[in-house]
């Protein structure tokens, strides 16, 4: 048997943000775009783009910079508060996971 | 924002156990019944039943053991297997929620 475990984050009863929307970030910030990372998720500009401003919406700060112009026209990054929540969120899920996995051990097989 | 937590158990990659199926099988022992515990999780007998067949297919053990017969008809109990693995079940979704948070308050709120 194992244990298996979805994480996500609500704000005032609203999903804010979970693994999806970690690694869109992630691909965004890999591509340097928003229609980069879209690409990479398999989703449409529209669609990426919609789920970044919704995460923005809900949590009330800006997490992607876009500039316009210069060679090969535009880039989007992450905004230190982008990438701040990006770290946080994954330190939070690498010590859930490991934490459930010993949990289950513990239950599942001390005395078992 | 609030971390949350979605938990099961999978055996060969299927579903063997969840907070649901937990659900059922304490208001099972609680009623001492099969269609006591469908009432009140809004189940017909028939799929409560099917869920515990499922349950006890996945894993290869029994978890209730019905009695026919005697005063008001026939019993269903948790078997010991069935006490255990519910017990278990609760030890390891407590032990994992409280890790959960826990992480949760360290990543997000560390330094923040």
């Amino acid at each position: 048997m194992q244990p298996r475990v979805k994480l996500w984050v609500e704000k005032d009863g609203l999903l804010v943000f979970s693994d999806y929307r970690a690694e869109l970030l992630d691909h965004i910030a890999k591509t340097g775009s928003i229609s980069g990372g879209a690409e990479r998720m398999g989703l449409s500009y529209r669609r990426a783009w919609g789920k970044i401003k919704e995460i923005e919406h809900n949590l009330g700060v800006r997490i992607v910079r876009s500039e316009v112009g210069g060679l090969g026209g535009g880039r989007t990054t992450l905004t230190t508060e982008g990438e701040e929540l990006l770290a946080r969120y994954r330190s939070f899920r690498a010590a859930a996971q490991s934490h459930v996995g010993r949990d289950f051990a513990e239950a599942f097989v001390r005395d078992g």
